[in-house]
């Protein structure tokens, strides 16, 4: 008699025995399975030689599918761009879930595709991964913990250390999409418009930076806190200040609008496709280039590194007005990645 | 005006504003911090050359604090011990933490100290991490997962595949202990048993066998599904049969009484400071003189594989008779670690 498989999580999936095993090899394996996954072990063996760069993020958005995305694909994306902007090339992704009791297997298995869709696109594979399972009520669906690592590109290392005054400050693309992509599925706005989540590899892009022979000092993903968080994070601990001209930043109209509806600022909406680079001040139109070229056709110099007051980041805005941009306090989206 | 610190998580601590900073510096790095943990980045970079260990593993075990440790002890332990299963010298962790709104400031440093300590106690440093904070009750407290890098030991690799019919089985000390102090608290035993968990890294007493020269074909930690689960696991990936001596099996009296006021076979709790060595067959006692030179003053061998029937592990009772022991269908426990 064939045993029916589960239609929802239940606690046994994670209690280490038979129901766990075939969750693995049906759901897990099935989707993210390759030359670098080995099930029978509980960790995977690498050969590669260092410097490595690694990075980790846990996920927790909510909802769980968005326009243009869901968990599955912001968790490889997140991980895959953080070695990005660490100056490496992503290679490798190990992945933990928390599962809730009750979560039906069928939105299981669409998030883990979606995760192997988007490891196949970034050109990464699983090597390792873990399974728990939650009562009911002390999760929310699926938290997906990624670890990502991979060679370091850059020739020497990349981070706010390097930026100097008078380097470049560039963003890749619009900003907020995500954040508000999420946020309209979240109060109701689905209807009205059309924006999808920017959430997407970006490692081909930076490479393009590096194969142009751009003078990468520094690399960010506006995610949690979104581009303004990103400079005053970058401003601080390079300690120096940034000049950032509003009127610069690639910004879609429905995000503007959606935006100005809900009360938000979206310079602090998250991108989840979008990296912030500082380059060498000559090499700003070159990096322009290669990520226009690359298909990056938003991209733009939206201002400068300089001395002073450090740590400080200012806006001159559209209507000829400076403002001085700050962290926030708090938060303006809980659950956005 | 210096402003008040938190006494709870709140949704602010996982926005990515001044909020999540100040606790990354007063508790997460205060706690973590060294040499190579940089929070100016979200990453890291590492100088290590391959062939390389890695695993990743989810924590939610519940109570968070137990007889012998907790969720922080567990999650650098259980990951330090997965590389060392892996034939991996543990060097480097990074930690992902999910926060529930409203867990204790005071129990979340707790639990990041005794991480901080466990790390220390195995040698190991962390690189990189990231928090996120879920709303009152999509989560339980705190879950982490955490992934542990490391350098291949083993001068070949070892796991399921290497084990030959002949080959020696051994346990490194008591099994069940664990699971068992983690039970004691949730069924309120709390006060019968002064039984504490075996939560510890594993790492040295590996290095011991590969010091001594044993011929080491396999290491598995009996963690969830214990040790059963663990020789189902490795008789089945081997396509061998284990024979084993059940009056060879190391169990503490507590452990033993308490599985039988709870109608639980021990050799299905968890250990988590306890591992499976398959050796080669002339091998044995030189493993065991090595694991007792080291302190695992119990650790036995408790059988022997050979070739038929594939997969099976048979257990010869304590009267004499003989069973099949099988992976469970399901669990005994869930949240164990």
């Amino acid at each position: 008699m064939p045993i029916a498989r589960y239609e929802r999580v239940v606690l046994a999936h994670g209690g280490g025995g038979r129901a766990m095993h075939r969750l693995i090899d049906d759901v897990f394996v099935r989707a993210l399975g390759g030359p670098d996954l080995d099930t029978a072990r509980d960790g995977a063996t690498l050969d590669l030689d260092g410097p490595l760069v690694v990075t980790t993020d846990a996920f927790t958005v909510s909802p769980l599918f968005f326009p243009g995305g869901d968990i599955g694909r912001l968790a490889v994306c997140g991980t895959v761009n953080d070695v990005a902007m660490g100056g490496g090339d992503p290679r490798h992704l190990t992945a933990a879930f928390v599962l809730e009791e009750g979560l039906p297997i069928a939105e299981l298995e669409r998030i883990v595709r979606s995760m192997g869709d988007a490891a196949r696109e970034a050109g990464v594979t699983f090597i390792t991964g873990d399974t728990k399972v939650v009562e009911r009520g002390k999760g929310d669906g699926v938290f997906i913990t990624t670890t990502g690592i991979g060679p370091r590109l850059s020739p020497s290392p990349i981070g706010p250390a390097a930026i100097r005054p008078g380097d470049a400050i560039l963003v890749s693309g619009p900003v907020g999409d995500h954040g508000m992509a999420v946020l309209s599925v979240r109060e109701g706005l689905g209807h009205e418009t059309a924006l999808e989540s920017d959430v997407a590899p970006v490692a081909s892009a930076v490479r393009a930076l590096f194969d142009a022979g751009v003078g990468v000092r520094c690399l960010r993903d506006p995610t949690r806190g979104g581009l303004a968080s990103a400079l005053c994070e970058l401003a601080r601990s390079a300690s120096l200040a940034f000049r950032i001209d509003e009127r610069a930043i690639p910004i879609r109209p429905e995000v503007a609008d959606g935006c100005e509806l809900l009360g938000l600022d979206p310079l602090y909406v998250a991108c989840e496709g979008r990296f912030v680079a500082v380059v060498a001040e000559d090499h700003a139109e070159r990096a322009v280039a290669a990520l226009d070229e690359h298909g990056c056709a938003e991209a733009s110099v939206i201002g400068r590194a300089t001395d002073e007051p450090p740590g400080r980041v200012t806006l001159r805005s559209v209507v000829g007005g400076e403002r001085i941009v700050d962290m926030l306090s708090g938060e303006q989206l809980p659950r956005i990645c």
